[in-house]
């Protein structure tokens, strides 16, 4: 039993009433059927959806002590929105599993669903978290399925960059993954453990690259402009250009050739640094790029390097694989 | 570095290694965009997409002990197929987000992604594994969603029963929920641990149990078929008959009465027995039931008690609650 202005934790809660504490934080279901029943309903108008999931999971995707309930929900909805734009698709919809332990917040869940509504309004209008999942685990985990319209589009695939073509990136490059260091870097005890952020310690720029990290912000509008403009291929760079660039490459059978002068910031943080959502494409080289793309390079015939940074190929790192990254990030 | 025959963890294998691993097994994508890129592009050809979420996570929704990675695919393709099945239906693609310790082996994967497949052919032929996403985590954690087409039909909400309407099931009840409480009685140890269960100390009516428990085998192909013969309203059977009966009343305004002697095994296993993913589901009194549906009741005017039990209330525990029971379960 709980009196007003109580914070119980979702233990102390029926899942009922988990839920109508989340439906009331999500606004208006823009779906045939919302949520509420066994499944939920949308429209699909050309006859076509596109569908992407990604999860964040509590000690390799995010940390209590340094994300918000609002920070995690805006991000579990940008992340997967990103992927959505690379295909040069619409949002419509989310669906969230929501997996925590029982000593879970309410109010953190309340804001949680306060972030994700707010991603979506700011990133994506129209779209809304339309159906979910709510389980008992031990460790924090918001995995999110995003569903979108290319409203008549050709997809816009990995497998389309041709050589000559123009490599082009939207958004940031860097800045996340500086985000990151700040935080393992500055905000952990002595123990390793992190400690709360105090933003008095932080100049403008790091506390712009930490807003990077925790509230990315993926040009998911660009998705549409790019696919309208002609690009020949396109993906979410979520895991260093280098690394991402090597997976479109591969999958166009083409080398990437990047120009490092069009970088801006650290070199190492662009070429490398994850997280950033930004949307790395190819286009035609005689065809102007959208407002908000920047020439980065461009396609060469197919080299064994696969991707290169000023004519050669890249030494050392190239960027983030969860599973064999996770142990070095310690903590 | 691996050698042939060895059996790594996720943790020495890079991301892609696992996923050439998991695609191997999951069969022909039938996706107008597969799996590798972004995300997925399906067909949706009545201009509608049905979409669903559900989660397994390992302590409150299996143990290792108990499911191999064969039985935890199936059971999370299974009970997600259920859901569309209770909107009329037909599934055509999973997403599968996959969290899991770096010390998971990866012949435990590839045993998942051919439960999935199965699970799939088996219950919902046409349907596969169209996307996915990879992730470490301490808790192993699988969240699907799964999309479905309503080929033209209305879909079946769980609001539409009228009084006067017959309330029926198709699929058994109280076999999964009597597999679970096999498990925890019998098979652990005596600090409450998880034990493999020894078949030999089964009877046949307590491996048949057991199955029901571990690879549920919900009537998928007859959501679309009580949805072509009328049904009224339909919903998954996942929190024990009485609790989802309930809900199923609350949408639609009326009181579900049901009767027991329509019901076979222990009883109140059957009434509040959770996991069967049976279909319940109302017809018209004047309509023929479609093969696979009996009569366990029917629709009366509302009472406060939202279901009865042979025209009076149920006193006592109604079916499963994640957040309220899964502390009594223990282990």
């Amino acid at each position: 039993v709980t009196t007003p202005g109580d914070d119980p934790t979702v233990g102390e809660l029926s899942e009922g009433e988990i839920l109508s504490r989340i439906l009331a934080r999500l606004g208006a279901s823009a779906a045939l059927v919302g949520p509420g029943d066994d499944a939920a309903v949308l429209a699909a108008p050309d006859g076509r959806v596109v569908a992407t999931t990604d999860t964040l999971v509590h000690g390799p995707d995010f940390r209590l002590a340094w994300s918000s309930g609002f920070d995690l929900g805006w991000k579990a909805a940008a992340v997967n929105l990103a992927d959505l734009a690379a295909m040069g698709a619409r949002p419509t919809a989310l669906l969230v599993a929501l997996a925590m332990p029982n000593s879970t917040r309410a109010s953190f869940v309340e804001e949680l669903a306060t972030g994700l509504r707010a991603a979506c309004e700011s990133l994506a209008p129209g779209c809304a978290v339309e159906g979910g999942d709510l389980t008992v685990s031990d460790t924090l985990t918001i995995a999110v399925t995003a569903l979108g319209s290319l409203e008549g589009r050709a997809p816009v695939l990995r497998s389309g960059a041709r050589t000559g073509d123009t490599v082009a990136v939207a958004g940031h490059l860097g800045r996340a993954g500086r985000g990151l260091g700040i935080l393992f870097g500055r905000f952990r005890d002595a123990a390793g453990e992190p400690v709360p952020v105090d933003p008095r310690e932080l100049s403008d720029e790091e506390q712009t690259a930490l807003g990077a990290q925790l509230r990315p912000e993926p040009p998911v509008a660009l998705g549409v402009v790019a696919a309208d403009a002609g690009a020949t291929a396109m993906m979410d760079v979520s895991d260093g250009l280098l690394l991402d660039a090597s997976r479109l490459a591969a999958a166009s059978g083409v080398t990437l050739d990047i120009d490092s002068s069009a970088l801006s910031g650290d070199l190492i943080d662009a070429l490398t640094g994850g997280e950033d959502h930004a949307l790395l494409a190819t286009f035609p080289a005689n065809a102007p790029l959208p407002d908000g793309f920047r020439t980065v390079g461009r396609v060469v015939a197919q080299t064994p390097d696969g991707v290169r940074v000023d004519g050669r190929g890249h030494e050392g790192r190239r960027g983030w694989d969860p599973y064999r990254d996770w142990d070095a990030h310690g903590g």
